[in-house]
């Protein structure tokens, strides 16, 4: 396996996480970088998502990759296997979210001088992620079809952080009772402006269409 | 809809909950009532499984369920419809576990002198609660086959605290990557004594299996 660098990151101290990620976000303007945080369930597929985007995105921008999780290096040695780009695996030594002072740990273990996008695969968990601002631009998740249509009602916070929802797992739809339009109801009703994607990791099925959004999302930050 | 009574927990005030879930479980010991601490990622079928359940055992012993979410009663009232089990929803205000004293705070509406069995379904999440002892005799957790044979590697602490893994959905095995003995192997991992049942709630299969060994539980519980 190849080896990856792997940041421990530790236990935030500023006692104002929204201040401290509205900073981090006009630092991130002025360099030009901008900043997406992925979240989901465990096992809804942020990873391979970020592989088939990556591989269609990465001649287009300069892209660096974080991988928050709690105690393996798996998914940043994927990514950068699968992909070439560049990316760091953050270990938040049982912490089960990312604020902005962790992500800015992670960053600065990345190159923003030569960066356009950084994407920060947050800790699996639909709850807590969804409560603190990593001061990234755009929050942004994956729901997989298995997880149910039902999950915006019952994870309402993180339904209502996000700008952009990525359906997942679109080709087991025939095997599961969810309705794609319920869903979007369900999210509509958490976040109307939420932008929804369905998507198939597996067979790359609509994540041109996340590459598109989020190319276009990158432009217009650096313009 | 029927009604479900709906207790909105608060946060605990306990320093110790290592102290207060184990006064907790001698409390239930003394009373003669098991408790069981069911745990998993949101959508991996913790409701369809207690269904499944609670009709296989709701003869032999007298239950109560306890649902933990943090924002919705769908689940008591589907639980309650569905097997005639008493039930009530837990409301967490937001909070992503259930520690000994919240955990006290449903049982304080349970009427504990009628029953053999309460089974807690903590919130859908697979980092918070494992931190948390809620004063169960024992902690159980469902990880389903569309969420990937390697979480025991990703969520450590979920599984080592886990006497029963209950592996659901094993009708779509053949839609997704995932090796059921490796998963078992990557579980034994993570806790070498961790008893492992493959089910599916969807069509009851290996459900009998998980109803007897908590048959036994309750019983040995009793003694």
């Amino acid at each position: 396996m190849d080896e990856v660098k792997v940041i421990e990151i530790k236990k935030s101290v500023f006692a104002d996480n929204e201040a401290d990620a509205n900073g981090l976000r006009s630092e991130l303007k002025q360099r030009g970088v901008y900043l997406l945080n992925l979240m989901s369930s465990p096992g809804s597929g942020k990873t391979s998502t970020l592989i088939r985007t990556l591989n269609l995105l990465k001649d287009k921008l300069k892209i660096a990759v974080m991988e928050a999780d709690i105690d393996s290096d798996v998914d940043a040695v994927k990514i950068k296997n699968a992909t070439g780009v560049s990316s760091i695996q953050l270990h938040t030594g049982g912490m089960c979210h990312l604020d902005a002072e962790m992500t800015r740990q992670g960053l600065d273990n990345v190159a923003l001088a030569d960066r356009d996008l950084v994407i920060l695969e947050n800790v699996g968990n639909l709850v807590c992620p969804a409560e603190f601002d990593t001061g990234a631009v755009r929050n942004a998740m994956i729901l997989s079809v298995p997880e149910g249509d039902d999950k915006p009602l019952k994870y309402p916070l993180m339904f209502s952080v996000c700008d952009l929802v990525l359906i997942n797992k679109t080709d087991v739809l025939p095997y599961f009772d969810f309705d794609l339009e319920r869903c979007k109801e369900n999210i509509h009703l958490r976040n109307p402006k939420a932008k929804v994607i369905p998507i198939c990791a597996k067979t790359g099925e609509g994540v041109d269409q996340f590459a598109d959004w989020l190319l276009e999302e990158v432009r217009q930050w650096k313009k």
